[in-house]
This record gives structure tokens, sequence and C-alpha cells, in this order.
């Protein structure tokens, strides 16, 4: 058996980023970004108002309560090229320019229309001049770099690329990853199973997984169990998808074929590593292309999903190396934890709650078989127990929040 | 101003639960089941090996190591009909249905090829009757409620339902949110921009905050400052979409057509909410549509949407009375948060790093501007200061994690 951060840095070691492209701006949310961002034009562009009311002279407001006379309205998208002189105002609305000679806003709360004739507002606080003005390049200065590369595309930073005119960037490719099933005992249909039969379920699992970590999911199949199947299921995933992921077929029993043929068309790399569960996993290239061979029980084939597909996947989308995952958050045992020596590191299902400190408190989520699927849908973390640990209430645990 | 809790709950006294419908089962990642799902038939359906290795008798491995005759090989799929005496063997594969006859497996690890005539087996180790057994129904007993209705579907479930042969399964629908940007100074395509112009930001953000929370977006445009423009805007969103997210138009100030239509073809109610920043904001009906009113800075329109319109969202979807959102988490000041009473509640952007206790500890992630989306875009969270509130290095300070 290896240790779990062996396996881990093989994997990284042989992925590779995928290439930078151009991509439009409502297609890059979750990407990863492959050069810098800056601005070519300053934010705000031009000296406007952030609240609606009116400009004037600072000096005008001076004695307030002041009347003034109202020379027009300047809307937001105006020109801004009225002018505004000794004892007059425009009215303006949040985000108008502010007119020439007018250098301070006051906001319409403290406004009244004035009585007599003419259009006349009365003021009633007396401003500073700046007063509720946002100044050109007060957010960003033009050339100003606003991301890095290597920044993760999130919804504000949609925004921030809005702002700065960036309607495309340069970004890492989101990861095509085909997931395959390979063999003749699984259904994937309504009706009655026959004797030997069960249902395909880590194929969906697995493609669901994909798909909340930002990944884009293309099902493969399920492929027979014969040689020729499972080496054209693989090639052709291997040709469309930028990984392939399977499950099943990787332990040490003798009768599976995936072994034989991912042997012949690939460079795997079989392991056997020092985990509970999930300890069988296998990775390799199949032309040029990554293959993540996961074991085939329901919960073993999430959990090797978690700690070495989905950091792998991350590589390749462009994450920076402390950006990998899976992140791991100190929590307290609410129940005990630990189990005999046999050598691994257990993964608990555990369910978690946060206590009035903040700190999570993990107890088991129920049966903790790798078949059991029922049970690790109720786990919201995996609790990481090492080899031989006897955790008690209140001992300080690692988890992985799901 | 009213308190935030007030406008929420007028907001989720208004919105309904959409109404549940058949989803095939590869469309259902992130919905909520409307009603509870059963198997159908046990999970194991048929009594199989957890283990590659071979099926026997368990009585024929007493005083071991023994020698066995190998009657066959059972792969998963097969039906198992192949029947195992006393002193014999048959070759079994992970999943695979013990044969008749059989009453226990010995993993392959544990056995060697033996010499002699004919196909034989060395067992190294004796066994109990039933080991590596999985009994049929021992995950799922038939008829069996797996999940309960409201339980929102995850990877893991998505494969439990597939173990249950569920393919559909009745759920509440994906919420197809419209946002809409209005206002003549909104700029949304590459090229300079004439004095008074903006680019839009928050639609492009709202989009990508409705995409990440698991709604499904519309681009509704940017409607022109004309009332009928904006009226059609809004007509049409509302008739395409369960509900309709605007920003901007919804301040104290009086020059905007947005309150104007809104009014005429809506029951709106405009709120000023005790909160900064997010202060106003806007819900009401048209045409039976939700329609949610952000304020137009682009960080508060952000605050906004996860205040009150996600929550509303999230209830339209079918998520349950306590799951919401947003959920706040107990963290520690690392600096002082503080600010004078104005009778608000405040959300700081702040920056969260996890101590060595796992407790998160927030410091202010830079310009707290409303308008300033870079600062925004460096928050990994927002600190509920109460009003007032005076709150020190070491405080307990609860966060809303971003």
């Amino acid at each position: 058996m290896i240790p779990l951060e062996e396996a881990r840095e093989h994997v990284l070691s042989r992925v590779g980023t995928l290439p930078a492209r151009q991509v439009p701006l409502d297609e890059a949310l979750g990407l990863v970004l492959a050069e810098p961002v800056t601005s070519s034009e300053p934010i705000p562009a031009f000296a406007n108002t952030a609240m609606d009311g009116y400009a004037l002279r600072a000096a005008d407001t001076v004695g307030a309560p002041v009347e003034l006379e109202v020379v027009g309205t300047i809307g937001a998208g105006d020109d801004g090229s009225l002018h505004v002189g000794e004892a007059q105002a425009a009215r303006i609305m949040t985000g108008a320019p502010i007119p020439p000679g007018a250098d301070a806003v006051v906001k319409v709360e403290l406004t009244s229309p004035a009585g007599g004739p003419g259009d006349r507002v009365r003021v009633e606080a007396s401003v500073k001049a700046g007063n509720h003005i946002r100044h050109p390049g007060e957010d960003v200065a033009a050339g100003e770099q606003v991301l890095d590369a290597g920044t993760v595309v999130t919804p504000g930073r949609v925004g921030l690329l809005a702002a700065v005119g960036a309607y495309e960037v340069a970004a890492h490719g989101r990861p095509r990853v085909g997931v395959l099933s390979t063999g003749d005992e699984l259904a994937d249909t309504p009706g009655p199973l026959r004797r030997g039969q069960i249902r395909d379920t880590n194929r969906r699992t697995l493609l669901s997984m994909v798909a909340e970590a930002g990944f884009e999911g293309v099902d493969l199949g399920i492929a027979p169990d014969r040689p020729d199947d499972i080496s054209r299921a693989f090639e052709a995933g291997a040709a469309d998808c930028d990984a392939v992921l399977s499950s099943g077929g990787v332990s040490m029993g003798d009768f599976d074929y995936v072994k034989v043929v991912l042997d012949r068309i690939g460079d795997m790399r079989w392991m056997q590593i020092a985990i509970k569960p999930a300890k069988p996993f296998a990775f390799g290239l199949v032309d040029g292309t990554p293959v993540f061979g996961l074991p085939g029980n329901p919960v073993s084939s999430m959990v090797s999903f978690e700690l070495l597909a989905k950091p792998g996947l991350r590589a390749m989308a462009g994450h920076g190396a402390d950006d990998l995952g899976p992140a791991l958050v100190r929590a307290v045992c609410g129940d005990e934890l630990g189990h005999r020596s046999d050598g691994k590191t257990h993964f608990v299902r555990v369910a978690a709650t946060r206590d009035e400190r903040g700190v999570l408190r993990v107890v088991r989520s129920g049966g903790q078989g790798s078949h059991q699927l029922a049970a690790m849908t109720r786990a919201d973390a995996l609790a990481v127990v090492p080899d031989g640990a006897r955790l008690g209430v209140g001992d300080p645990v690692d988890v992985i929040v799901l």
C-alpha cells in the first residue's frame, strides 16, 4: 500500500493544465483566468453622483437653508453638458455625470421644492465640495490590473470583468470528463432485474459529481465485458474528452478485463492506497488523455473521486496547487471515531453540525460499508481518522466537507 | 426602515412552491423531491459476493489449507446457476451471485492454484458461513422508503435513485429566473463609452449568482428608460419566467420610471430595510409572477440577492423553511468591525481564514462602498454587524459565507 499523498502526487505530476482559449464572458463563470486582466478605462469613467439629488456649487449652500434656481435635469446616460452657475442647481440622478460648474451634490432627502415663480429648490443643508461625487478612476484606474492570472471567475468577478469591458477573457478550458461503466451485470433501464443483474449507479453519481465540481460531464455509457468493447469505449472516450473516469475493475481480483485492456492501451499505474474505503485506484494516460480508474463500490468511487480525481481535474482546469482540494476543516468528534490499526487512514462518513462557537461537531452518519450508498447520502462530511487512532468525544479531527 | 426579517417574511409569504413534475433522473441533480421514493426491489436483489475469490462451503475450509475442485467461474451478470458441492469451489467475482450449495466466499488473496491434474484451488484459511456474502435487502428492503419528500437530490442520491430503479422522480421545478437591467446609460458591448455611459454589470453578476444557486437564468437584456419599454420587458419576463430580478430604480430618488411602471403593472411593496448595504428593496407580483427589485449599486444588488431573492427562489424550488439561507456561521473578528449607530445592521465584506481550531477568523476585505465591486470580489464572507456594535479582535461575529 502507498500513502494517499503519493497517489495524489502521481496524478498531479502527470496531468497537464488545459490550454488557454478566448471565452465569451457569459461562459466564463467558474473558469480560471489564463492571463491577467487590465482595465483599458478608468472606473468610473467620469465624475458622477452617488445619490439622487441636486448638483450645485458647495459655496452656494453656506448658510443653508438656501434657495437655488433649477436649470434642468441630468439623468443617467445624459452627457452632463448642462452648465450650473452661481445660485443654480441641476436635478441629478444616481450615476449621472456631474455637470460643468457644479462641485457637489445634495441628496434629494435634504431638499424640497421652493415656492414662488420658476423652477426653484430649497436646500436644507450646507455641504462641502466633492459631496456625494465619485471621481474618475476612484474604483479602477485606466491600465490597472484588476484580476491576476489564476483567478477563478466568480459571479462578482463576472461583474468586474463586464465593468472593465472584458467581454472575452483568456481562460483555461473547462474539462470535458467522460464517465464510463463496464460490466454485463449492469442494468440502466426500468423494469425487473434478471438474477445476477444490478443497476448501474456509479456512472450517474460520478456524472453528477463532475457537474457539481463545475466540469462538463460526458456520458460514455456502459461497455459490455468484452475486451474489444472495453478497448473501443476507452479509446473513444479518450479521443472525445479531456479525461475519462471509470469505476470498477481496479481491485486485486483477477477476473476483470478492464485491467487487461487498460494495460494494453494505456500506461496505467495500479495502486493500493492506504485508505479505507477506496483502497484500489489506477491512473494512466490513454492516447495522452488521463484515465482515472476508480473502485467499483459506490461509496468507494465517490471517496476516490473526491480525494484523487477531483484534484487532478481541478489542476487540469488551471486551479493553483493550494486550491486543488479536498480542503480539510478542523472539527471535533461528537462520538468515538477510532478504529483498530490496519495500516490505513479511514474516511468515516459523518454528519456535521456547528456548535455555538462555530466549531463543526461530527458524528457517524450510519453504515460504513463501501457499498452502502444510502448511509453515504446522509453524510455531510468525511472524517479523516489516522491509522489506529482512537478518537473520543471532544477530540479534534480533520474533516472534508462534502 | 423595517427589519430584514420582516422583508424576508414578506417575500416568503408571497412566493409559491413550483408544482411537482416528473423529471428524468439525469436532470434531477439539485432539485427537491416532491414525493417520497420507495424501492420496489430489495438491494442487493440477490445474495452476492463482496470480494473476488472462491465461493464454497465453509465446512470444507475447516483445517485449512485445503484443496478444492474448481467447478467453474461466476462473473458479475451471470445468473449463478452453477452448483457447488462438497469439496468444490467456484471462482467468483465481486457482485456475482452466490451459487447454490455455497455458503461462504474466500477472497482470492487467501488462495493459490493447486498443483496436480484438473482445475483445483488451494484455500489457505478457514472461514465461517456467510463470509463476504451480502444478503438480499441488506442495504434496502423491498418497499422501503429510501428518500423523503423535500430531500435535495445530491450526487450520492442520484446514485441511490438509480439503485432503486427510480429513473424518473417527482420533483419541484427548477426556477427559471429572468434578469433585467434598465437604463439608457448602460452599455453592454466592447468599445469606448460615451460620456455618461457605464457598463452594465449587475445583469451579468445576477445571472451568474442565479446559475451558482442552481436555478436557470434567463437573460432579459437591458430595457431603455421609457415607460412602455420597461413595462413590456417586465411583462414579457413575467410571462416567460417563474421569477424576475431587476436592479436599480428602487431607491427614494424620484427620477426613475421603474417604480412608476411596476406600481402600474404590479402590486409592489417598496421597502427601506435597516441594513447597509442594500437598504432599498422592492417585491411584488406582476401577472402572478414574483418580481424582486434589487438596488442598483453592484455590491448592494449582490447582497440583496443573497439576503432576500435567493431565499425566496429556494422556497419556490421546494427547499424547507430551515434551508432557505443565508446560513449564519459563528466566526471571530480578526480586526475591529464596529460602526456608529445608524439604525442598520451592517453586512461587512470580509476575508475569512480558519484558525487551528477550525474557527473562521474574518478581517475587512477592502473598500466597503456599495459600488466597489473590486473589493467585493475579494470577500469570502459577509460579517453581520448589529447596529452600533463595536466588535474588537477576538469577539464573536456571525458571518454569511459567500
